[in-house]
């Protein structure tokens, strides 16, 4: 089979064109994003992306169907005559291995060229380690102009932050745009790095809204993230619970 | 040498064909479901498919002869004019690396689209964890109209049950298949896991004889059942007695 | 760089060709037996073949010069008119990966090929997890009057014994050979698995030797066996102290 | 996307060329040693090398900017009219697979190849699993010139010392080099394995200095060698305070 299937539902006409990247990763932060902002601003899928590079596996989605896991390329068109037009990656997988990585972000960015592409912004988490109240998002670009913009709305800039770099599409991405000339620039929102993160995600999004100069609604995510925290108070819960009864337990055997 | 190497024995002329996958995976129920089905209804074998993607390995048969590890095509000419001819796929191994499981998946998909693919139908099992008296038949599909009739023969149809997808050969060629525009669904027997599991084979034949309206004796895979059964018990009997000598010996320690 | 690249020292004329192999694996047996063979009977080295199948490493060797790690072929010219000339496989490793293993043992059968192959015969070790005084040797063939033969000259020949096959090298020039319509067998010589094993590769020898119907000198394999009895007795020797010493170390300890 | 893909900034016109080659490995000795040597000499980079064989990431650098990770040749013009021009290869990583370590080093070195190669030297590390006063230098070569001069000028040249060969592109350069019909030889200094070695990297430039008939200041690796001591001194306190602090407590729970 071709390494890399990419399968036209439409092929829109976009101008001025911001590509937005948020594939599964670290607590989910980027894939929740897009997900979320794909909702909320009504984009259209315009094409299907199938690869030998994917988990070889089908999902069972809501309607009890199958489907082979892939990528999934939407559309936003601008109400403004001189908008920015968007176009978003999000999907089941990134590749499995690095040499998928890299030939997956290649195919998919050369793919999206084809539409006259302004800016490459990738989404991601930053994986902290333990639970924070209030996630920072943190910030990378390929070039110093985004950088400048980057820090003047509050995102942390610093080359000690993401440690060992940025791994996988949302590094990539960035990385190869830089080769094919096109500016990137990458938002991380912090996060445990243990649950799904909506909160992350919403932080990330108060960012990158500012930047697409659009607003969304929250409110969907603010439930995921009250229910994310739910399930986190009741583990806490159980966990003490079964420390206590343990404890217990040792009292009466020793009595 | 040729990533995969296909060997015609026989170009058998068929049609109106049902395409039916039952590679090893899970306890087995996928394998031994096909592998009883060809005996008893006497299919014959038309072509071998060597490849890389297999394991480097050679198996000793009965015949102490040895073959090189492989996938294998069967054929069953429907006695009816309007009956649907079956093709089997059956072997040692699925292969080893996600890349070559897609390889090897469309490409058979594509070497058996020469004949008139009416339907694929993929086995497999699905692991419960532990051993289940009455193992439950579970479905899915790439498209409304089979699964329809799965709910309709008491297969069971959620997009719960099968929590991550289906893996393997039995989720790409139905996966595959929707890509080509074959209808496809796969049938899986629930299974504990830890064994190979003639009657969860049993009870996905039940409900495949009734999709293909042919009739077939149980009494072989019965048999197998009973010796599997005899096995698990004389393990659970040892690590009984194992328990009993050991606390015993550490009496006659402590004492 | 090509994935399999063949060095010719020089393109002997051969007859009647007798291809053996004997690579690394279980024990060595295989590699101990052809190497002794190769240096007994004086063969002469035609072709070495590099891979990026292989490790990516040089060998640093006797002379101090490096060389990177490679397989290479011999051959030796029978001084009887009708008599079988022999190829032989030999070298540092086997390929790395699954796939390597396929790629090299094809590449390597159809470039032997070349020449009139009239029979291959793989030589491995069949690991038993006990030390044997006596190993013996068990064999398989792709064809019928190999597996009498063998049985014949007392090679043990039953479908039980090598479990889950024969794999790597040994098991894929036979298995691909039999798709090429070239007789083999596989001699593998019984071994514990933990140590290199010249015993378990002299009594293989004794076998190979009668079937190509030459005579060599063991006296280079037997020295190397006492070297391996002595390393392994001292080894068993340092434990027993250990355990000694432990023990009165516990009893000082108590006391 | 290319395997490989290598961006030139500039062909500069070299004569006699040695190419060095310094990539991270064991205790990034062959790493240290010509970043080193790139400064203190000032080389200019002409080359990018980037790889579906290195780690699909970016790398935030100390402008702030990210780069996606890539290998990098540098150049040097001998200001002696018979003197030796240089070509470094140094960079952020080594392919991550054993086929990717064969395809980056044989591209690289074809590619280098364009230019008048008299000689290859890789450096590297040689790790002793302790730490070492006075790290020894030990080399290899291709050709029996090379390995007489090493003897010369103190390296230590045996087969026995590098035990399994020498792995990764300081191996695959001068093992490819050699087929390819180029002397090389690897000087590799002796290291602990536990941490970044700047100390050896000066006992392996004390003898590359004299091969290359230059000479460099020290200072920077000095710096750097003090610092890693005063790392390993501290982390050695604190392990030491940890055990008494730990026998401590168990005073006073015993108390």
């Amino acid at each position: 089979m071709e390494d890399i299937v990419i399968r036209y539902i439409e092929k829109p006409h976009l101008r001025n064109v911001i590509f937005i990247e948020g594939l599964p990763g670290v607590g989910n932060v980027g894939k929740l994003a897009v997900d979320h902002l794909i909702d909320e601003i009504k984009c259209k899928k315009f094409a299907c992306i199938y690869s030998k590079y994917f988990p070889p596996q089908v999902l069972v989605k809501e309607d009890n169907l199958v489907h082979l896991v892939n990528n999934e390329l939407y559309y936003w068109k601008s109400p403004k005559p001189d908008g920015n037009d968007l176009i978003f990656l999000c999907g089941d997988y990134q590749g499995l291995t690095p040499e998928g990585q890299y030939e997956l972000s290649d195919r998919i960015l050369r793919e999206v060229m084809q539409y006259d592409i302004k800016q490459i912004i990738t989404l991601g988490g930053y994986g902290h380690g333990e639970i924070l109240k209030e996630p920072r998002v943190l910030g990378a670009a390929n070039n110093k102009e985004n950088l400048k913009m980057l820090k003047n709305i509050g995102v942390i800039c610093s080359s000690d932050t993401p440690g060992s770099g940025i791994v996988g599409a949302s590094g990539l991405l960035i990385g190869l745009g830089k080769l094919y000339g096109i500016k990137g620039l990458c938002l991380m929102g912090e996060t445990s790095g243990y649950f799904v993160d909506p909160k992350s995600a919403k932080a990330l999004l108060e960012k990158l809204t500012i930047i697409l100069g659009i607003e969304v609604s929250y409110t969907e995510l603010e439930n995921k993230a009250k229910q994310i925290e739910e399930i986190t108070r009741q583990l806490r819960e159980m966990e003490k619970n079964k420390r206590t009864k343990t404890s217990s337990e040792n009292l009466s055997y020793i009595g």
